[in-house]
């Protein structure tokens, strides 16, 4: 089989820059591991930049979007339990997020890929790309189907962070930043009402909590915990104790407790792989970056990704010139690399650490203070939470 | 003798606190362990910020400072040795900075003290502090004229971070907050013109820089080093070859080098004591909080501290009232706690640490870049670098 880009991975990366490559007349196949059914299934996040809104806007994927998403003009932090709200739609100048989750982007993505026509190959197996030094490169793999070759100009490694793309650079010429934090999230979902109509980010003495939300009726919490913890530890009554004791008083009083029916135990990491580039091998997404949950750049970071590299490989097939293309790792890390600074800051604000010590428990709460208090303080966290413009 | 208040320590804290309460027609007797000439000849920071310059215009008191001060509009950051300015005027609304040593500042406090006819007691030994938990504290010391004893209504501890005030304060009752950075400062002053008309904060993979300077004629100049390094480690030409890597070739080569006629090895400290008041007795200034240099807010933080003081006590005293002193330490700490935060957190932007990892290395160079381009976050500095209001 010939095609221009083969796309490895039809997560929301994946598929987002099918739709884009597709609108710009660009032929592509993404091949993916798992099944429609299993990715689908995947609980992820679930706030959307206002950037990624824009982008989905773009590609006509945003009617459900609008119909069903949570248009959030603000969010709430909590120091010790007392919670204050940042405008983020003043603050920042106009922007919002919206609360969608990850597995309905993703639904949406492949209801219009198959009304597009869009090429999927599902549970590809032994994936493996061939000649991405060369203007020739090529990714074979086998599905129930049989073998499949597919000769292309680009591949695309939307494969995630245990994918086998960034593993095809070689690795004198790959950099890799790392950070595992020390203690990870423990989360449910429960069909209950959420306690706040916007999210809260807490930063307690005991530790961090996050209630968030997938719809009016599906409430999203979160607790720091740490890493050598079992589920079997974690009742739904203590759940449902810890997390009201860290939102305080007020918000603990309305919690809305219920049974949960997802809860999970997830590490925190910061990672960045640099380039984002080799030969004709691009990284997008989770490929190339983890970020920590605290601010829910993942997701949104993925997207910026897949815009920057349509745009370079639209600009390629139109244009013949490999500007775009040549500049597209350095362009994209620079917004990754900020991406991952507040994400990084966002959790040491909000996060118990094993050397957080009465001195650096005042130095989170004078910052939450600070952005409390001051206007400025509270647009230079409006512009990352919202997303930082593409540049 | 009798008096109002009595002032221990004629640093800049006291020696304000005293021209403040002179102007509010209140008497007050500072009482200094050393010589004048001893306190005048002290080297330490010189940069003032806007509210530190308005209250020594208020108290008519800037007359030698608008001459000789440098008013600076903005500073400079360094990246790895490259450098970029925030226009701390256009992003603050409207305020700067003052350099203007404090060895100035309290020359001239002293001349007016003279002029005023304050009272100061020099080479105070031996002092003690009696009955702060009463209505009519009492301060004995014992100078070369003999011994002393100043009955008052109130004591004021300005005495620094090794003085006796603090150490009146109950164990059970005062807590401390502490952080000693694990390497030190090396500074040096030079008769030659700075490498830059503004100051320049470098952040460098090496270490922390900062090239600052007390006239147009004078440089200090500082660089990072561990505390286990000596004097003798680091003859002059050692120091200008470090300073021209950590600031970057382009200022590196306009340095202009010439011999150093003070050196010395500075700790970096953070510390906060909570409350800053107990019964009769106040702290301000470093008798109560240490802050890293960075940022220069120490001097700073002890005028926002006797500003606040010297409104209370007037307060008191015009109309009996005890809502300003009551409210003083909450009020201090406040702005305290912000200024410490600050400190802290361009301590870690700029300087190296032991757990400067790769990917640590990069969220400061992420965040120097972010400060670079945006508006918002240049805000946010701006305001803390040239003071935030007293509120």
């Amino acid at each position: 089989m010939r095609t221009q880009v083969a796309i490895v991975g039809a997560g929301p990366a994946g598929l987002i820059l099918a739709h884009l490559l597709h609108a710009s007349g660009i032929e592509a196949v993404v091949i993916e591991r798992q099944t429609r059914a299993y990715v689908e299934g995947r609980v992820r996040a679930g706030v959307l930049e206002q950037g990624t809104v824009d982008c989905l806007t773009k590609l006509g994927l945003d009617e459900r979007l609008r119909r069903e998403g949570l248009r959030h003009s603000g969010t709430h932090l909590s120091s010790d339990g007392e919670d204050f709200r940042i405008d983020l739609e003043a603050a920042s100048g106009g922007s919002c997020v919206t609360v969608y989750g990850q597995q309905e982007v993703t639904h949406d993505l492949f209801e219009a890929a198959e009304a597009r026509g869009l090429t999927i190959l599902f549970e590809a197996d032994e994936v493996r790309l061939h000649d991405i030094e060369t203007d020739r490169p090529a990714v074979t793999c086998r599905t129930p189907a049989g073998e499949h070759r597919l000769d292309c100009d680009f591949v695309v490694g939307c494969d995630g962070f245990h994918g086998v793309c960034r593993a095809a650079i070689p690795a004198d010429i790959l950099r890799h930043f790392e950070r595992v934090y020390p203690f990870g999230w423990l989360g449910i979902l429960t069909e209950r009402p959420p306690v706040a109509e916007e999210l809260v980010y807490a930063s307690h003495e005991r530790g961090f909590a996050l209630a968030s939300m997938r719809s009016l009726m599906r409430s999203r919490y979160y607790i720091q915990c740490d890493m050598d913890q079992r589920l079997e530890d974690w009742p739904d009554e203590r759940i449902w104790d810890e997390l009201a004791l860290r939102l305080g008083p007020s918000l603990g009083e309305r919690l809305q407790r219920g049974p949960s029916f997802e809860k999970s135990i997830a590490p925190l990491r910061s990672y960045v792989a640099e380039p984002m580039r080799f030969g004709r091998l691009f990284l997008a997404g989770d490929a190339a970056h983890i970020v920590p949950p605290t601010g829910a750049k993942g997701l949104n970071l993925a997207v910026s990704d897949v815009s920057m590299l349509g745009e370079a490989l639209a600009e390629y097939y139109a244009e013949r010139s490999v500007a775009g293309i040549d500049a597209y790792s350095t362009r994209a890390l620079a917004r990754v690399w900020k991406a991952e600074r507040f994400s990084w800051w966002f959790t040491s604000l909000t996060h118990r650490f094993p050397q957080t010590g009465a001195f650096e428990r005042r130095m989170q709460v004078a910052e939450l203070d600070y952005l409390r208090t001051s206007p400025r303080a509270q647009a230079a966290f409006a512009e990352n939470y919202v997303g930082l413009p593409l540049i």
